[in-house]
């Protein structure tokens, strides 16, 4: 029996139902999961009417989800939200769309944490929308970390070209001195070496980058960051677990042959690895966090309200991010999958 | 006539020679220049000896040089150094191979000022031989400004992929702030501007960086420095002479359509344009300073001592570098080119 992966509808206004009718028509995502969308089937239907798609789905409430779960394996729309005497417009957010999104985060976060779906993969919101609503949150993050217990996570951002881990994420380009301890750096590369296992099942090569150009070139430029802080980080965390290398420039580790040796990068701030990974991976990236009790992961593109419901969203990011989720999430090593 | 353009020949005891060799054999070059290398032809006959290079040189002295430089018109060595009595190794430096570095590159710089060649071109040298010399450069930026009058001047990397320039290069990560300035920002805009003009003889499109994560988000991360400070920058620099956009997210800048209808990105700090010019240009990256009286543009590699004399150095950098130094010295048109 295939894993079930939550997948949030995002906002309706935006792209997001039409992504989660492309993963259900699409035979590599059947391959290695049952997709579950939170959302609304209303919308799934009107949806996949705009744009002539062939997807079909089984209907049921949040309810009869929760009593049935063991006895679901089709794609599935649970139904988050009610439809009934109200409406809204495609490319147009409103307090009625960021509540859907809301409370079809809320559910998912809820079957996974209850053990009925193995992650939960998010379509994009609206944040505009959200605080419409009410809801003061500024992203999926923060609505995932209320819920799940953890005293330590990360953000990483995953392709198959170049992946990356965040020491630190949404701060000011000024803000990342004070918040760079080796206590903080060594949470990452734990939490790193423990995803690339879960993802490779073998020792992991990692590549910790500097903070200053050329890694500070022995004191050149900074503040030796790379001496104070981040090889002391580096050198407690050497053990058989993973293969460490470090502090290194940040120019010069994404080089075409180092990336082809490093499973993952961990990053000082937030823009030293989304640069890359946008320059080289846009449309292929998933965003997930790494430490929190339940498996999330999310595409790497925003609602798009100026293309929505018109087919033109590329379903790739959403693809990736539940391929990402069922791997994640699948406890057995490598090595036992066909 | 091709204009002439000086090559120096770098470090004796790195790449230089061998990539110099290189540059004199490549058809390509032959077309748009004729190279005159700055070092010492007895090296030069030596490295291509070790090598079976076939490439062929006229020899002069520097005061020969001088005063025949109207009628030369064939590759020529330039020695800035004598060999007599003194011997090295490839693959390790000396004060000797510093101090011939060091000679190269001021005869050079004489050339260029003299109006005797049209351009400067840079093989690489040794910080470490260049001090047990006694000369105390960090590289050869400081060596050009010293003896080129500017007052103002900035990095670019270029390559037909993607081209930054850079409003701070070599400081540490946390003395960005203090170096941003608006009027720092109107400098290299203008700096960037001038020379697309000079590389494509038509009105450029710029896109200038932000500086937190997400362009600070309308004041969520940072301190607003884009709206302080990078805004109104770009806002005094909007005139006919070319087209600014920003300031934009750094991670998006570079996504590939981005990169495809911008001729060059203006970037706040070092690792913010050389992570995706190394990232998605290596081997191909030019650096070149913008502002000083004389063209010079350099290879974006080291020494490479450990590959030395060994014909392994690719040379793809060295071609770029002579390229872009001859277009950049061209005076006339695009359009009157062949």
């Amino acid at each position: 029996m295939l894993p079930k992966i939550a997948i949030t509808m995002g906002d309706p206004a935006g792209v997001g139902p039409e992504v989660c009718l492309a993963a259900l028509c699409e035979p590599t995502i059947q391959d290695v999961c049952c997709p579950i969308i939170f959302g609304n089937s209303n919308v799934m239907s009107a949806c996949a009417e705009a744009l002539g798609s062939t997807a079909r789905f089984e209907r049921l409430s949040w309810t009869e989800f929760q009593t049935n779960s063991n006895r679901i394996y089709r794609p599935t729309v649970v139904d988050c939200f009610s439809m009934s005497g109200v409406s809204f417009k495609p490319g147009f957010i409103s307090a009625f769309t960021g509540e859907a999104s809301f409370q079809s985060i809320q559910r998912a976060i809820d079957a996974a944490l209850k053990g009925f779906v193995a992650g939960v993969t998010t379509a994009p919101i609206n944040k505009e929308a959200i605080h419409l609503a009410g809801h003061n949150y500024p992203g999926h993050t923060e609505m995932f970390a209320e819920r799940c217990d953890s005293n330590r996570s990360c953000m990483m951002q995953f392709s198959d070209e170049i992946t990356c881990t965040f020491v630190t994420v949404h701060c000011g380009y000024a803000d990342v001195n004070q918040l760079l301890t080796q206590q903080r750096i060594v949470e990452v590369i734990e939490l790193t070496t423990e995803a690339m296992w879960r993802l490779h099942n073998r020792k992991p090569k990692l590549v910790v980058c500097g903070l200053n150009p050329h890694a500070g070139e022995h004191g050149l430029f900074g503040d030796r960051e790379e001496e104070r802080i981040i090889l002391p980080a580096i050198e407690s965390c050497r053990n058989d677990r993973s293969e460490i290398e470090g502090p290194i420039p940040a120019d010069t580790a994404f080089l075409p042959w180092k990336r082809a040796s490093t499973d993952a990068f961990i990053c000082m701030y937030h823009d030293q690895g989304h640069i890359p990974v946008k320059a080289l991976a846009f449309d292929r990236a998933v965003n997930t966090t790494l430490g929190i009790s339940i498996i999330r992961t999310s595409v790497d593109h925003g609602t798009a309200l100026d293309i929505a419901w018109q087919g033109k969203a590329n379903p790739g990011s959403m693809f990736a991010a539940i391929k990402l989720a069922v791997r994640l999430g699948d406890p057995k090593p490598v090595d036992d999958r066909v």
